[in-house]
């Protein structure tokens, strides 16, 4: 029943697929005595046969030439890291097709295309694991999958991306300015070179989708997701926060509500004993809410050559066992329909508003009532001069339905005493 | 392939027993889409019939007869939440016998007889799943079998005892003594009448035992794990301890060192700043390192009827997919030899001593010098006067062989201006 060698072939040689050779290579006798089998990865896909690697290849045969791994009829279990969408997808089917399980890491690619790639796999009775493709090697999937299967998941947040978490740590702890906790991440290789990605919230979104839809048993389109940048977040509302006992932070959130899903990435202000408050520079966590469990908590590195392995390596012994007790496709990610989404307006949040007015009388006496008319009642308030004739308003409302809110903020933008709206960010209830 | 109806027997129907029925009737839908099957609790063994029950058990056949239970060929799996060692471990191997799947919360077996247990469980072709037996709903079982298992787990720590964590935590938080904290730990329901297991720390060594013996992949005798109580602190070290920078948890703690496993149970000053020193009250939490993932934490609620049920219900859903699946005894627990155990006087820790001592000129010297002649050096020292004529002095060592540590402190035991040892507890190395 066992079988006794099972070989991988490798698309990428990255640094999630180096990741990946080094674990194998090194924990070889603990996968034999956890799977019963030799795990050996046979062939590598690359895009340049003479570049020099991080890890030794020997024994791995590099090719430039996809056919010869995908094709390859000794090879069970096909490791996709190479990234990006066009070709990444067609080889993922071509492995499926030719009775190939996959395990990948393409948070892009499963978040835009996972719906068909799991039928796919389901038709041909094999399996895509992806583990590796949200938060590192922090197990986040599976919980989702087995460990919490039990139960109607409430409501998801989530630090799932390192490079804005450094940023935001960095001007907080540090009191750097947006622009140097940038270029500091850059330079320890936490940001790309292009960091809009991580930026404006679409790396988290992406990975928002993926766990959104397990964590709510609904399939998810991720342009359905809200989405708002980190870069409008200046080192003032970071001082302001931190006065008002919070901590800021781009937040994924999800929740399911009895008007559907509600999902959203944004800057967030977390109170400061929220476990989610002390995650910091790249570190990663998820926090969720379940009807069974109560409040579970996941932490740690969301990056990296090796965490990222750990996730991939976990997911090819799952599926070397899989092979050995000849289970064949057992996902159930295409039994669950698509749930509704609650549009933007009816959103109900709490918001944190800065703005610049007039230093004269009566100025906050109207912000007041702007929001008073609007039936929407304050939390907290300071009031600060900031330079001659110039004062700053920040505050924080309760919670209030999203689409009164902008109601009333266009009202006290329109006001004359109010010279500009700072920023405008969502506040996290305190548990 | 599929089974359509999964019948499951319940062993006791007290507080986790009544959670997983909870459970199993409220979300039956979501199980139904995500195993394929109808998953119905049909028998619950109980002490007495006429007792009242939290919840409704209609259609639940309620009887005094194991038998009728163990030997009831449409029941798939048997549920163990009775407890208690003896008839316990007869009933689980009866079920295995008959071919029936088992799920067990009962870490006081597991621990003592787990070994034996699995054995049986392989030769019978049947598995037995215990994620309920450590941490209630929060996933670690399934952690090690899966989601981590391409790594060499380096260490572990954990807090993996709600009640001393409440005692300690009041005691901290709200400065009560630990009497008072207790009492209201006992009124809470957070502490058993009888909380001597819990207080001296057995009941994690048993958790830590099943818990070790994944991470390392060994069997593990619990009682081979060093265990020191909780009784002995005081409100003053707690007081001290935030002087210098820690709070004081009852720490489960396993490391493969070269000499061997490390597993001990005990008191610990942990650093204000690691991600174990802010897991309060009920809360459990578990910090781990990997050579591949780097540090990983799971935190939630450790007990109580629903997070506990959680992790059995996600048990049983498993085990359905098993069922569907044709997988047999697919487990790992019994391929793994026993590793050797590094011995006490071989361990290396860091101490916070504090001592009362005679408030006159040249008592600290001679303690320094003790220490000094053992080649210990100091990393913090407190030195405060107590009362009249009495002064308290706190110091905390760098690491240092405990054989040493304990030579150096009979000798300082016995200098004429120390009054007495007050108390002697290990403290976390700062990451």
């Amino acid at each position: 029943m066992y079988k006794e060698h099972i070989r991988v072939g490798l698309l990428g040689l990255g640094t999630v697929g180096c990741g990946t050779v080094e674990i194998i290579q090194k924990n070889r006798e603990e996968f034999l005595k956890k799977t019963g089998s030799t795990i050996q990865i046979t062939k590598a896909l690359v895009r340049n046969l003479n570049q020099p690697r991080l890890v030794k290849t020997e024994g791995i045969q590099l090719t430039t030439n996809p056919q010869s791994v995908l094709e390859d009829p000794d090879i069970d279990i096909i490791v996709e890291v190479m990234g990006g969408i066009g070709l990444a997808k067609e080889y993922i089917i071509k492995a499926l097709e030719n009775g190939k399980y996959v395990v990948t890491a393409n948070k892009d690619l499963l978040a835009q295309h996972g719906e068909s790639l799991f039928e796919i796999a389901k038709a041909h009775k094999r399996s895509i694991f992806y583990e590796a493709s949200v938060g590192g090697g922090i197990p986040l999937i599976r919980p989702f999958k087995h460990c919490l299967a039990a139960n109607r998941i409430k409501s998801l947040m989530g630090i799932i991306n390192g490079t804005t978490n450094y940023i935001l740590t960095q001007m907080s702890v540090a009191e750097k300015e947006f622009s140097e906790a940038l270029a500091e991440a850059q330079a320890k290789g936490f940001a790309e070179q292009d960091p809009s990605s991580d930026l404006e919230g679409r790396d988290t979104a992406y990975k928002l989708a993926i766990l959104s839809s397990l964590a709510f048993n609904s399939k998810v389109d991720v342009s359905q997701i809200y989405t708002e940048s980190i870069t409008e977040i200046s080192s003032r509302d970071i001082m302001y926060a931190k006065e008002l006992g919070f901590v800021i932070k781009l937040l994924a959130v999800g929740e399911e509500t009895e008007h559907g899903l509600s999902l959203r990435v944004h800057p967030t202000l977390v109170p400061i004993g929220h476990p989610l408050a002390s995650v910091n520079n790249e570190f990663n966590a998820l926090y969720l809410t379940g009807d069974a469990v109560g409040e579970v908590m996941f932490y740690g590195r969301g990056a990296g050559s090796l965490p990222t392995g750990s996730a991939i390596v976990s997911d090819i012994i799952d599926v070397v066992r899989n092979i050995n007790n000849q289970v064949e496709n057992s996902s159930m990610e295409t039994t669950f329909p698509r749930k509704s989404m609650v549009c933007n307006e009816e959103r109900v949040s709490r918001f944190y508003v800065r703005m610049k007015a007039n230093d004269q009388s009566g100025v906050f006496g109207s912000v007041a009532m702007a929001f008073g008319e609007e039936q929407i009642s304050l939390d907290m308030i300071l009031q600060k001069r900031r330079d001659f004739n110039v004062a700053e308003i920040v505050l924080v409302t309760h919670d209030v339905n999203e689409a009164q809110f902008y109601k009333a903020l266009a009202k006290i933008q329109s006001l004359v005493s109010i010279r500009n709206l700072s920023n405008v960010i969502r506040v996290l209830e305190r548990g």
